[in-house]
């Protein structure tokens, strides 16, 4: 078995990134965070941009794996905690946590999009994953009786996401709750989607 | 009378974004979008924070006025001509037209939000009208018997302003169409806000 350095790096780049943001963040900081010197991240890794497809393409399949993966004994049951998941507050209510420092260079990468063709490819391919799952529990759900049939999959999907990351916007921008966000997402799902409205109140 | 050669240089703020984007741009690149030197720029503005905050201010200002002047013979129709205002395509149909650039600098200074209080002051203000101005649409419409009685209109204007957020951040991330996003909310619109459901589809 060959070890993985470059596995380390990634891990490092998650705290660099927290700690000083897309703009500011240098490859130095990332070699602070894993005790390694620059000549061996960019033994690794050519350049900034480089580095951080790599780290988009962890999150990906992370992201892919956790979506795949939702809680609930019905398709409506795991759109509500797809739904919880993309708007969980981060972990100690504080917008100085680690998970809202991330969440902030996260918007700053989606900011630098039109100017790195690889960021826009990578952003795209999680807006294509998070389509493609919320469209499949839909058609799911319609089947199975729980979802209005006149719901299009593909539009409610759309509708859905873009929501998920107008929530994510505004609590970077103007730290908006995510509790209120997620509360009337909820409510759009159960008054919007559900054949039995009212009744499919999640815990 | 005295000149105000400050609108000058918000003027060649708004040029000076839309070519170099908020993270790289310098008093310099402003200076030279209206002739001035660096030096004549700081007898006005300490810094380019400074500078962005009169600049953001004068956005607010044109934003109040667009909002509240809408098109539309009642509540409903102006509530459909915000939702086309927010979401109006580049005038070019084309990523690279300045008005594209500028959806972009704002989600940079979105992003920036966290780091300097004076951005998600100014920002929270934007969000604080919209909010309003959709509330008090809302509350006329069910006034007026157009809007179904039951919606919350601080509930709906929190939800419609998050979605749009969500378009415009989509837009620059991944290039989505603002045509689909507009189409999506006008659905929404008429199928859980409007008493008359299909029959008040807007032109």
């Amino acid at each position: 078995m060959t070890q993985e350095p470059a596995d380390d790096i990634v891990d490092a780049t998650y705290c660099a990134l927290c700690k000083h943001g897309y703009a500011e963040l240098t490859m130095q900081d990332i070699a602070d965070e894993c005790d390694k010197s620059k000549a061996a991240l960019h033994y690794h890794f050519d350049s900034k941009q480089a580095l951080l497809e790599t780290f988009l393409d962890g999150l990906l399949d992370d992201f892919e794996t956790r979506i795949a993966d939702l809680d609930g004994d019905d398709p409506v049951e795991r759109l509500f905690d797809l739904v919880d998941t993309a708007l969980t507050p981060p972990t100690d209510d504080d917008d100085e946590s680690p998970d809202a420092e991330f969440k902030t260079a996260v918007l700053e990468l989606k900011a630098q999009a039109p100017y790195e063709p690889i960021y826009r490819e990578r952003l795209s391919a999680f807006d294509q994953r998070l389509q493609a799952r919320i469209e499949s529990l839909v058609a799911e759900g319609i089947d199975q009786g729980l979802i209005v049939a006149e719901r299009d999959p593909s539009d409610v999907a759309t509708f859905v996401k873009t929501y998920l990351t107008g929530a994510q916007t505004r609590f970077v921008a103007t730290g908006a709750s995510f509790e209120e966000s997620r509360r009337l997402l909820h409510e759009y799902v159960r008054t919007e989607l559900l054949v039995d409205g009212e009744a499919e109140v999640p815990a």
